[in-house]
């Protein structure tokens, strides 16, 4: 489940800046709640690219992702600059829980927390495979 | 918590079709687990629309999201055309759970089993206030 | 340039049929104008997958885009169903033109007409490279 | 018709920086062409509300889009980060072109040059009317 409620900034190692989109906001002109997780697989994964070495094209081994969840405390919307902040819940041998938590730029206290589960597999067989090393050395700093 | 199994069709009262699109395959070549929550706003406001009088420009009384979730036990890529199924899954006096399967076209189980929560509030305050009759008569039948 | 004014249904040898998404309409209320590039994207890659023989993970030769427009007749909106209606208008060595009408459901006049630019390249080197014969044969009939 | 060739900074006198997201690469790796017209209304609104008093949800006047187009110069991917050059091509009665480069972050020319049109309409009717003068005056800056 994702958290129950706001979380402040000290919870999260890492942030990734994020500028929303006009697109983001919905016929009720707030960002629209599909849109939040995007920003959790754009802050993820701008980490395993940067610090896990992932090489979106060419990595044999991938993460794919079979579970999330997200609460949402307060609405946001374009244009407003936000902040995605991201800290690993639980690590296993194939398989990672990422927690992540949305600010407005400079927030003390997220407006939506979510979370997702990655399970690492063989990028051509889509089998389940141990996370690579570097993955691992990269996730354990997130925790 | 979304259903943590594959569901049968028999489960859901109603069915969008829904029809996949080039963009919806991210750089792994299979839809991408954000599109799903697409999905299911795309599956349960056509129902609301349809059989709940939902004027999605002037309606006074809207439903947002303050709750999502999905597991996906299986993948999906364009162009394979999908379904939704929708079920409420719980009814509050100003809230409701829906539950929605996503289906191949035709296919006997979930590939993937998520939910929402909307709280229904006013437009204009944002309040939140009792579900209006006419769109709960029509949740009642997805029950 | 995209064709200036409505165009007849009949101008199109291909149609794909296509569900709009609760996204897709922005905060005005209406189909996003960008939206309609994927709907051309959808229409025109269903083409070349279903006859064409496109394997998108594995086919050696992509189509990569290198130009595209669109005219906006009238809005529409989400939930209504839509058809894209896809004719080649220009078939070159390396390259097509597509020329992409989108009209209501069973209408008889286009509501915004576009058109984008295949560049026909290898899948690694990302050089340009002939039209495959099938993909061509298939291009052929929509002439 | 979108510029046929890379264009310089200078060209734009006011830039949005925006970072691309894991869903903006699609199934060949690179950012999907549909995507860059999400950059251009992105960065255009985002001047149109800092500098023309543009208020997304309650602005009496509003710019609808009737013309787009695109051309790519050379492919960009998820996660480098990009920026927005807009400018104003042509500014009339009721109607303004947009003219937006996309650059790679600090980039000497455009990778992508786009444009559109707005035609300025009553929120309510949808018909057009005269650009409201605090928009036009920013607008003016942009020539």
């Amino acid at each position: 489940m994702p958290e129950a409620s706001r979380q402040p900034r000290s919870r999260y190692p890492f942030f990734a800046p994020i500028t929303t989109r006009w697109m983001d906001n919905d016929a009720y002109g707030h960002v629209n709640n599909v849109t939040y997780y995007s920003y959790f697989d754009t802050a993820v994964n701008l980490y395993l690219v940067r610090e896990g070495g992932l090489d979106i094209q060419h990595s044999g081994t991938i993460g794919v992702v079979v579970e999330s969840g997200c609460r949402y405390h307060e609405g946001i919307a374009y244009p407003e600059p936000i902040e995605a902040g991201v800290r690993v819940g639980e690590l296993r041998n194939r398989a990672v829980r990422y927690e992540v938590g949305i600010f407005r730029e400079g927030g003390a206290e997220s407006v939506a927390d979510g979370y997702f589960v990655h399970v690492f597999v063989d990028r051509a067989t889509r089998k389940a495979v141990p996370i690579p090393d570097r993955v691992r050395a990269a996730l354990e700093k997130l925790k």
